[in-house]
């Protein structure tokens, strides 16, 4: 599939008067874009631009909260707990990882629940916050349920991604954000839009047999509570599919039991409704248990060996977490952020609806993806 | 195959007295076997008495530490950094957890590194000591490596578990005890044991090429460092190997480079050496983000509502981290601990070598494993 590139600042441009337009204040409608930008420009398109018509369709119709004024339920000098009194999520999320940083800054560790609130866009992009002050972070979300439950038939958690980020020194950061279900729902759709056959393991049917059309498993997604994605490790036990399972119970604990909000099964998506999920965030200081210009030059170490390690026959390279996010990020910077054409459309609708001056020119690049 | 079943208190007297004429004190040995059978109990026999004569080995031939005299790096109100000096690994585990657990207890959150520790048994267990305190608890430890990184050839990680406790109130706690690999190394010694055919995509040999005879996926790991486990998610990123390669990387960061232990291609086993390892612990006040009778309440309905999910065709039941392992733990209680043949051929000898009145009465089950 060609992609199209587009200059960030149009998109910002675009992006930003149309979340103003709705109410949102100026700085609340350029973090949002920023990170959908983020997601965009990292590979992550399911969690892009192309949520944007979500982001304002939630605040027309569905009482997103364009005002950010959050309830603090407790706190400690290493923790606070949220209310985003339904915020948008984006906003909520950021306020709660620049907490952890900075009581992780000043007493080692910061922990961060949030009940309340909304989509947030990309895990990753909260975890990366702390590399500035050479911290640990972590940021995770529950979701919308889709995952099946090992030996389970109807549909019980969301693709609940957890985010790591561990600074380094001259290697790039280490950098995880992962969907705890085998894939997450955005890459259904991009099979979807390209009309590949999906491989078997990743979704089934209600009747518990597998899907290998994408439409079809996006309309089990969309109907009931029957069929649906399989946890990390896919269907069963036998390549560790109830470990993903573990895994995304254990992401909607901590920000779903542990905050206060909804989890599992009580977080759906509706065309009328958008499920309120809940985040949580950690920072820590590495000086808590070493010095960090030592940490960071053993970090150096580590993830110089794996990108050294000897790849595959029919193999180019091997990578570590975020490492080929940078290599996106660095072309993205230089070509423009690259967009599926049906995005642009959508971006062209918007800002014809809300007579925004629309500088959307673009290049198609030849790159295969 | 048959399970065998044994009396708890016959297995303690064997271990203790043997780890005790190796010098040991009894506490300490008393703890590593108490450990040990835990890991049999919940059906983990890899890392149950089968490791005995490794851990009587790494005192008697390696010089693994009988006492146990910690260096205590760095410490804050809510952290503590721990140099193990080649102590015990349940022995410095035991104590980093329980540290963390009364930093948590009175001051909201604890975090503990251990470096030069060595093999501390099963992950959950010390996870699961946070439940008494209706804590979160939270154990990592790093381990000699087998894993392969994604499109990669050679071996630069290990088995690297989490395990994650949070607590219920009439539900069972929810406990999570994972290798980030698909399998753990223990699992091909079982089918090797049964000469059983693994699945394609367990691991690979040292040309990229899936081994399925198990026999052979063990002498790979025994040699060189090219060939061996795949992360959890397989092979490539079609699955999302790439994920579990990541959380492995993240065991990694927080037990290796973070603790200041060695980490990745480092830890090597060999018949005359046991590689160090570091472990990462933690332990989480509910009480910070939300009343915990609330808490508990809604972690039985999530719990709940995840064991009632409708099973698959074919399936009997759906079930949570650490549900199975109950069952098990109450079948040992009523019928004894649950060992293959060879372990207890092996716990003879021990006896014997020991001179320890052996009283190992055991009744054959008919249980299929």
């Amino acid at each position: 599939m060609e992609t199209i590139r587009v200059s960030r600042s149009a998109l910002e441009k675009i992006g930003q008067q149309a979340l103003m337009a709705n109410g949102l204040r100026q700085d609340a409608a350029k973090l949002a874009i920023q990170i959908l930008i983020e997601a965009d420009i990292r590979g992550i398109p399911s969690h892009g631009l192309a949520r944007l018509p979500r982001y304002l369709k939630s605040i027309r119709e569905q009482g997103v909260s364009v005002t950010f004024n959050p309830t603090i339920l407790r706190e400690t000098p290493v923790s606070i707990a949220i209310d985003a009194n339904n915020a948008m999520g984006t906003t909520a999320a950021n306020y709660a990882m620049q907490q952890v940083i900075q009581k992780a800054n000043q007493n080692g560790i910061g922990i961060a629940t949030v009940c309340n609130s909304n989509h947030f866009g990309i895990a990753g992009w909260y975890a990366m916050q702390a590399l500035s002050s050479d911290l640990i972070g972590i940021a995770m979300t529950n979701t919308s349920a889709l995952g099946l439950p090992t030996f389970g038939q109807a549909r019980r958690f969301g693709s609940n991604p957890i985010a790591f980020a561990a600074p380094a020194n001259k290697e790039h950061a280490f950098v995880l954000d992962m969907a705890t279900t085998a894939v997450a729902n955005g890459k259904i759709e991009v099979y979807a839009r390209q009309q590949k056959p999906l491989p078997e393991g990743w979704g089934d049917d209600a009747n518990s047999h597998p899907l290998t059309e994408a439409s079809q498993l996006l309309a089990t997604l969309a109907m009931g509570n029957g069929g649906g994605l399989h946890p990390l490790g896919g269907k069963g036990e036998l390549f560790g599919g109830h470990k993903g399972y573990g895994l995304a119970i254990m992401v909607d604990i901590l920000c779903g039991v542990l905050s206060g909000n909804a989890f599992g099964q009580h977080i759906v998506h509706t065309p009328l409704k958008t499920g309120n999920v809940g985040h949580f965030f950690a920072a820590l200081q590495v000086e808590l248990f070493r010095d960090k210009a030592v940490f960071k030059h053993e970090m150096d170490n580590l993830l110089f060996e794996l990108r050294s390690t000897p790849p595959c026959v029919g193999e180019q390279r091997v990578w570590y977490a975020g490492l080929k996010e940078l290599t996106a990020q660095q072309e993205a910077a230089k070509w423009g952020v690259p967009l599926e054409q049906n995005i642009i459309d959508s971006l062209h609708s918007i800002a014809q609806y809300y007579h925004i001056e629309s500088e959307l020119n673009y290049r198609v690049s030849t790159t295969e993806q």
